[in-house]
């Protein structure tokens, strides 16, 4: 990293919402963090400017080709006032993975954590202080060029915009009902699913709305090639707890390789706790829980932390897991990982970066 | 339909590129035709309004989560100066199509035919007249609510752009090199691959991208279940000449259902062609090939129209197809095809639609 970054003051700041109103993804800060690129100069211009629309020409490849990719992660407000982020390095580096898959060049890992921190640095005050609540920060490319051809971009925008939101749970965890689904495919080994394109959420929004529908809240996604393996929800890995042991899909090429999990995995296995990283049939979920043996499943990912669920349906056999009650693991997993956040418990990984 | 167009007339006129410079999807007509959809109104406004930049918050959806679909079209000038349209229909017919996978509202299909009409009379000037160009027509979506929560959009804009093009070829209909790809996967059944979505494109990239390192032109993809089966190629369908039969991949789920496609297997019904719509194992392919019995390979699609195949490079089997010479049935259906695009033959499927 050797760009300075320049800093364009925002000339009106915008009022800040109250905690009760804040949401998910409604309200954005002051400014946002902005990166160009063109195939003569690389990456350049890192700058800190007011946050404002995108002008885009109609035939700006992103709108056609589907050539963008991001990242989601949080900063959290501790209790002495100080602003946490966690694990943010890993974030960087995913997008940079992703940015490979799709053909995006890559970028400097150092200068978009430096930008990251000084653009939080100066919306310190949009990090909001109420129990669960925090700053989300969405770091993502698109694809500028006007031209039709179907052919990577020469050029690109890398922004990061923030925006405040609520505590994703009211009082305690309540746990989900998931859907598994059959038929909609979400992705395949060779694909893309493994990374954070914006595609593969376009492709779930259907499959969604039928397990909506269906009075389900998220729906589990089998594979690609034979909807017998157990992949991932939404926006979230998958857990299960089985006999005293911790089961969750490998990483096998089609599923995201979620820091939530990371961390669940490294914390559990810190716990003594056996952690199998494996290929899981929906089969043999369904004859644990038959055999009394299914005891948790819990969702991971940055929006919940840690999300249990309550009922999954396979094919219409309703199993109701722990007697639709937050499991033992996942309250621990959950209070682990965000007192870490919130700098309540030693962070004794090293997880968290403070903001200056 | 019983909304009116609004005509919102450019003030300024651009220079018109010389038929030489054409090319491909980098030069755009002097007005747009546009439609705005919120949740209350439905699809509302339609308008004719001068070519010019989008404006959206960097939380528009569409940057994020890919909801955005698209279409391609071509105006042809006729010797006589008529315009014509090819099956337009079909494309507003497939557009629907893709927005209902995509969870996008569908649309008025007079209008939209009827706006698209009305745009390119307006625009009349921009269909090139010089042997094989054309004016390219880009219909195409964007979800543009400003959320950052993974779910259909509130708000969409429905675009057309215009952008004269041009010819495929040269002189000669060139055969072109295609490696088959055995590892990258571009669409599976319960996917949205047989839908026209921009996140279907940027996951071909790469894969599109080691085949020109190989020195290929293009991809021909396999089925994404057990890379056996031959579905299509970049932005086009395939067909095998084998023994006098001629086949094709049948609409599996995961293939688009080209234009093109259509009426290539129309006019050979027509010409007492047997066409088959199967399931095509790419090993089958091979075994006609060293058999002796593989007499052409064609692409079919709006660009090229056909695209004979010369070489088809399957695990480094390489397969030359009839002499890398373009084949009788390519050459035949190139023709016929045009001959109607361009008013040059008597349109006896009443394919083409005339601007008044
Ligand atoms: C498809 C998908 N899987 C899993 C996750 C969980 O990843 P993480 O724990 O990094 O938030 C996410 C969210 O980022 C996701 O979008
Ligand atoms: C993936 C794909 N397959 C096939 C085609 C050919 O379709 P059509 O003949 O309608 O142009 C296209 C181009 O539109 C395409 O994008």
């Amino acid at each position: 990293m050797n760009q300075v970054i320049e800093l364009i003051q925002a000339d009106v700041k915008k009022p800040k919402p109250k905690a009760s109103e804040l949401g998910f993804g409604k309200y954005f800060t002051d400014h946002m963090f902005v990166l160009d690129y063109e195939k003569e100069k690389g990456w350049h211009s890192p700058r800190i400017a007011p946050y404002q629309p995108l002008t885009l020409d109609p035939s700006a490849l992103v709108f056609h080709y589907g050539q963008s990719v991001f990242e989601g992660l949080k900063a959290y407000r501790t209790e002495d006032g100080r602003v946490l982020l966690f694990r943010p390095e890993k974030n960087v580096q995913r997008l940079n993975n992703t940015c490979k898959r799709m053909c995006i060049p890559p970028l400097d890992e150092e200068l978009v954590l430096e930008g990251l921190q000084q653009l939080i640095e100066i919306e310190k005050d949009w990090v909001p202080d109420q129990e669960g609540t925090s700053l989300y920060i969405r770091p993502f490319i698109i694809a500028t060029e006007p031209y039709l051809g179907v052919r990577p971009s020469n050029s690109y925008k890398f922004l990061i915009i923030l925006s405040p939101v609520g505590a994703y749970y009211a009082g305690q965890l309540s746990p989900v009902k998931i859907y598994v689904e059959n038929d909609y495919v979400r992705a395949i080994k060779g694909g893309v699913g493994h990374v954070k394109t914006s595609g593969n959420y376009a492709a779930s929004l259907l499959a969604q709305k039928k397990a909506e529908e269906l009075g389900y809240d998220q729906v589990l996604w089998l594979d690609g090639r034979e909807r017998k393996y157990v992949e991932e929800v939404g926006s979230m890995n998958i857990f299960f707890k089985i006999n005293g042991e911790v089961f969750t899909p490998k990483l096998n090429g089609s599923i995201l390789s979620g820091i939530t999990r990371d961390s669940v995995i490294e914390l559990l296995k810190d716990w003594g706790v056996t952690v199998r990283e494996e290929r899981i049939a929906i089969e043999d979920i369904y004859t644990a829980y038959t055999k009394g043996e299914l005891e948790e499943v819990f969702g991971t990912g940055t929006a919940a932390v840690i999300s249990p669920v309550g009922e999954l349906n396979w094919n219409n056999h309703k199993m109701i897991v722990n007697n639709f009650e937050t499991g033992e693991f996942s309250l621990k997993l959950y209070h682990a990982i965000t007192n870490i956040q919130y700098g309540k418990a030693h962070d004794k990984f090293g997880w968290t970066v403070e903001i200056k």
